[in-house]
């Protein structure tokens, strides 16, 4: 059964203060930041690029999600150097309005493809108020709230929305076609931290299985199926061809494919299984995504002051609720995230001793003299 | 436990065949639209807004959302006669962007503000690609998704957001501060129906709850709590001052707090507590609701017609994909209420004897000569 108050809150499951793993070790942001920047540069990408990759990948694993930070730094440099990443893409322009862009990115690096995006996207919400922006021909642009947290820094409410290769049939089927994608979107604030989400619809993530499942734990029932679209409490039978389930059933789906439509179906990207995933497929394909940002100016609905000081008010209305059973405090989301890089910059951040060994021998291999 | 081939699938829990309760009757939705324009109209509203309204609120009976149908006539009357709605406002612009615009709805009816609002991100979509209005002092506007076909006729994705009095905490607290407040979007098509998304971010809803409780079924765990915030099973103490849970713990309520961000915080709307319910606040006080609606027209990003041929192929992909146990076809979001539409129209609208009469007695008490 779903227990509310722990099987729901998998961020209140795992204290900040839980013992770090044996096998992992502390790295420093900044020392990490250099090597993954030189190591980039080394594979291919021009320096401006490298280092926009290098401090979303960085920021990942300071911000706690550590699947979209440096581990992905192998499989990038294997792409560049086989063909399925071109460096030196910016996004070619395709349609524009007053209030819209479409940009081609020729197969170039997802993050630096979903920045220009979204700088174009607040150029135009700066001119008009609101302004969209879809890219195709992109790829994997690692965490989708980086791009919220670069709106944020110029008072922009933002939403950002990506589809990827399909883990998830559609509500009702067993044919694997899009998401859970995530829904990710913020909002600036005055006094106290932003607000944003980024999360992925799904009702856990293969991280928490590969873990529970490591400790023949079970999963609560409605958390995933099998093979065969039955029911199961068994992550490892999720994770051998099963998949998880949507949040709500048919509207989590109903909220995947809607995303999926601004992002895929009307920027003109590869949708559903026709997207080539970035680790099964040949290295020299290009995974064929697309992203849609959106920017809208608060200044365009009241002066900017007022509306950040109206997102604190909201903020400490909520943190002022009385708390249910089992919370210690009550947490915005995304403060977590802002407390955990707070935390992991001052720190260092912890990763795998064999994530560490496998960088610092691509760093080597590269003839990199930086280190971790 | 959650059984995900059921209990988050309540839209095929009930078949369309199901036998109609005995205190119902089929009533045809043109002398229901009839009977409904001249009470609205004896209540106080011109032509125009009686014909918009009733429209509304039929077409939500129609397609089977009744929770947002003509069951709100007595308390629109009510509202109108004491104050709290004040028919004849088109909602006046207090600020403008070429793309922008916000309306002061000077607790108008939320129908007609609503569509007044679409109607200008629209026009401006036409301009510019995409354009969004927000607007303040309004008051409930039923179905949302009826704003989002409206837009469908005009060739646009479209996507509404409104607040409303709050029955849910914030994640982790008891003190009741907002939604589940519903995700609303929709895109064209060509051959196949519209996407249409029209989802609450609860688990369960207030009428399904009633249901199970007047049966005395269990709930599953994890669709609400009782007025403690402890888990319970048992309907009737979620009725009873508990709330039902958002979709994917703290996810739903993330997407929620966007929802009520852009809604009613950026709007400048009432938020919170601070809103006025329908049913529970004194007939001459106007709600204070803020909503929201973004039109993007899809020639932006390419040719009409190739967006909404996508989407068809998009859809029957999903339509062909294999079923998974328990599902008998897949749907699409929308269809059923589609579905459900031409069936009604065709064959009346099951409404409870008690509602009928209420309607027939309001129109001769206010001298109609309309009756269903």
């Amino acid at each position: 059964m779903v227990q509310p108050n722990v099987a729901e809150r998998p961020h209140l499951a795992a204290p900040a203060s839980s013992p770090r793993p044996a096998d992992e070790i502390l790295i420093d942001a900044g020392r990490l930041t250099a090597l993954v920047h030189d190591v980039l540069l080394r594979a291919g990408m021009p320096p401006d690029e490298a280092a926009l990759v290098a401090d979303a990948l960085v920021l990942a694993d300071l911000r706690g999600m550590q699947s979209h930070g440096v581990l992905r730094v192998p499989i990038y440099v294997e792409k560049i150097r086989a063909g399925g990443f071109r460096p030196g893409r910016k996004g070619r322009v395709i349609r524009e309005t007053a209030s819209t862009v479409l940009l081609d990115g020729e197969d170039g690096i997802g993050q630096v493809l979903t920045i220009a995006a979204m700088d174009r996207a607040i150029d135009k919400a700066k001119a008009n108020g609101i302004g969209a922006a879809g890219v195709f021909n992109s790829n994997h642009h690692g965490e989708a709230a980086y791009y919220v947290l670069h709106a944020l820094k110029r008072d922009m409410i933002a939403i950002v929305a990506t589809n990827g290769s399909p883990n998830m049939p559609a509500w009702g089927g067993k044919t694997k076609m899009t998401g859970p994608l995530p829904f990710t979107a913020g909002a600036p604030t005055n006094k106290e931290e932003p607000f944003v989400i980024d999360a992925a619809l799904g009702v856990t993530n293969r991280g928490k299985l590969i873990y529970m499942a490591d400790r023949r734990e079970k999963i609560p029932f409605g958390w995933g199926v099998d093979r065969n679209a039955q029911a199961t409490d068994d992550p490892a039978k999720v994770l051998d061809g099963g998949w998880i389930l949507p949040i709500g059933g048919h509207k989590g789906f109903g909220i995947t494919m809607f995303i999926e439509i601004v992002s895929g179906v009307l920027t003109g990207a590869l949708i559903g299984s026709a997207i080539r995933d970035l680790y099964n497929a040949p290295r020299e394909l290009p995974q064929g995504l697309g992203h849609f940002c959106i920017a809208i100016d608060p200044s365009a609905f009241m002066p900017v002051e007022q509306f950040k000081n109206r997102m604190d008010d909201m903020i400490r209305m909520i943190k002022s609720s009385d708390l249910a059973p089992g919370t210690e405090r009550m947490v915005i989301p995304g403060q977590l995230e802002f407390e955990k890089e707070r935390n992991r910059r001052a720190n260092g951040i912890p990763l795998s001793v064999k994530l560490v060994t496998q960088l610092r021998v691509l760093g080597a291999e590269l003839g990199s003299d930086r280190t971790v």
